[in-house]
């Protein structure tokens, strides 16, 4: 099982809107099919596995990541596949957490006489599948905030100036971590500043993940990078509800999605904008600032996981701040995070933090 | 000589003004003497090794960190207690760094028949007794920075809450620095604000640093933790040159020292501070804030070691910085540091830098 996750997490970044699972096909103690879901969510695990194992798959056992689907999609179910495989035993991690699925595909196989276990490495299948599970229980993707900052929380100097504060194996590491992810979103304030390419560079990525920008009034430039390479890397922009008709004409024009999303007290509701993203078909998202969008997820309660780079410069209070007011009055009411990893890397230190639950 | 070296730490914090110096005698491959710089800085190792060794010091070897002293100050001079004892070779792991001293211990000894070796963990050696070398180099001692911090890098909420951003085992770490250092100095806002008690609690500690506050007004509350125990702990307070009079009558009342420093702008002069408390005998200092006089020090490039424990937990710019305003324009000005240390500790990291050579 700890091989099918391994697998499965290949899969990450590139098999949205499914869930990136991964299966193992074993006959009398040797490996006779490996499979992960493929990019863009087609074909699913078990039937690559499968098509692997040939003839050996009859009388195996399967191991599979997430229980097996039971419906007919863009796919035939994967249920259909197992039994007609002939495997005599299905090793599951985790159930499907979506009520009008879960549990079908394994009493499907049951019924087949298949004889199947779960709950197996469970925990670690929920950590790598967890961008899918919130997806499906709460209508939103996974989190992941990336700062990488002075040693005293400063994202660039009070004239702007930020490259570089960390250094090259630090923002290799960013690169890497990109390609895990569905998506990488910043806000306004930092497409305008930076300018960023935001793809993912000098590592050979497949497939690269959407380029989001958070922008109420979609006030960018499209001079910009961003801009001018959209047709090759899709760019998405979440604005509010009322954008300037020629501006949002322009976005279409060059190929950028759009979508529209809902605004509280005069700022774009972050909770909405996780939804939509949700909603067309993002399963892990993963944020790179600035100061305001990361203020104000932090302060929605939607950040699942916290990676840090502090570098060893300090720069001052004057410097932009990482995180922008958050409304925070009192310690307790501060969003609180567990610590999963804290290592160097290069002159940087990385940490990395997880959601403490409510 | 690891061994010379560990045992010297273990006057860190306790020998200034002396320098905290370990020795280890080794008779045919046998340990049978070992000594570091007692509380206060008297006797030295030396002769506490050569009393512990006995006649077996005779055709021995004294392996010492530092180059033993050659002048009758307090105590007389242990090139003559090694001589006495008739040890038939020393291992020096470093020279002494001033003029007047370097080199006429090893000569001595030398004249004396002694086989003399030096540079043997020497770079170690130069880190342990960095603060003694700087003293005598530069005439400032070493000065560690401490910065306990959100993730954000914020010490107090916009209300000033801090208590506790970092766990439990992170203060006990600040506990155990403390204990290595000569000296615990803070900003006179941090004393108003936190009304601290600077003392190493819980961990049995022999001695208490020297509690040092930077007032340029001596404008603290005589009520205060620190005014109300400054007969037990000695308080330093670092001022500028014309406090107001009963102020000062009432501080020297209650037996804290003041050191008058010059000015700069308006603000105490960082230099100026430090120089004043190496002329007082202090050889590590250990800075915790506030963010002002962080600040300071940075920006004047005072700052020997930086010391970071970050929490998960994310306060927002409206809370109070661990760092004030530097006055970096650009971040080439920016002061830099090189990584040496980062650790889980608890739910929160510690990481440890070092200046970069300028």
């Amino acid at each position: 099982m700890a091989l099918a996750l391994s697998l499965g997490r290949r899969g990450q970044g590139n098999a949205w809107p499914n869930p990136a699972v991964g299966c193992v096909v074993v006959r009398d103690g040797r490996i006779v099919g490996r499979g992960w879901t493929a990019p863009g969510g087609r074909p699913h695990a078990e039937p690559q596995a499968l098509a692997q194992a040939g003839r050996l798959a009859q009388g195996a056992t399967a191991y599979v990541t997430l229980e097996p689907c039971a419906h007919h999609g863009q796919t035939p179910p994967c249920t259909d596949a197992l039994i007609d495989a002939g495997v005599a035993r299905v090793v599951v991690a985790l159930e499907d957490n979506d009520p009008r699925v879960a549990g079908k595909g394994l009493a499907l196989l049951r019924a087949a006489g298949i004889d199947v276990n779960t709950g197996v490495l469970a925990e670690r299948a929920a950590q790598d599948l967890a961008g899918f599970r919130l997806v499906r229980g709460q209508g939103r993707p996974w989190l992941t905030l990336k700062l990488a900052n002075s040693f005293d929380g400063r994202i660039a100097t009070a004239t702007g100036e930020s490259q570089w504060i960390t250094g090259p194996q630090a923002r290799r590491a960013v690169h890497a971590m990109r390609m895990t992810h569905d998506a990488v979103m910043v806000g306004a304030g930092t497409a305008r500043a930076d300018d960023p390419s935001l793809t993912v560079r000098d590592i050979g990525a497949a497939r690269q993940p959407v380029r989001v920008v958070v922008s109420r009034r979609l006030d960018l430039p499209l001079s910009s990078k961003l801009a001018r390479t959209a047709r090759e890397v899709p760019v998405w922009l979440c604005h509010g509800p009322d954008p300037d008709g020629p501006l949002a004409d322009a976005w279409d024009g060059i190929g950028a999605k759009r979508l529209p999303c809902a605004v509280i007290g005069g700022q774009l509701d972050p909770g909405s904008v996780l939804s939509e993203l949700a909603t067309a078909g993002l399963t892990r998202v993963f944020c790179e600032g600035g100061g305001a969008l990361a203020a104000s997820l932090l302060a929605a309660g939607l950040v699942d996981e916290l990676v840090g780079f502090s570098a060893g410069v300090v720069i001052g209070a004057e410097g932009r701040p990482a995180v922008g007011v958050m409304g925070v009055a009192r310690l307790a009411e501060a969003p609180r995070f567990k610590l999963v990893e804290t290592r160097a890397l290069g002159g940087d230190v990385l940490h990395r933090w997880w959601r403490t639950p409510a």
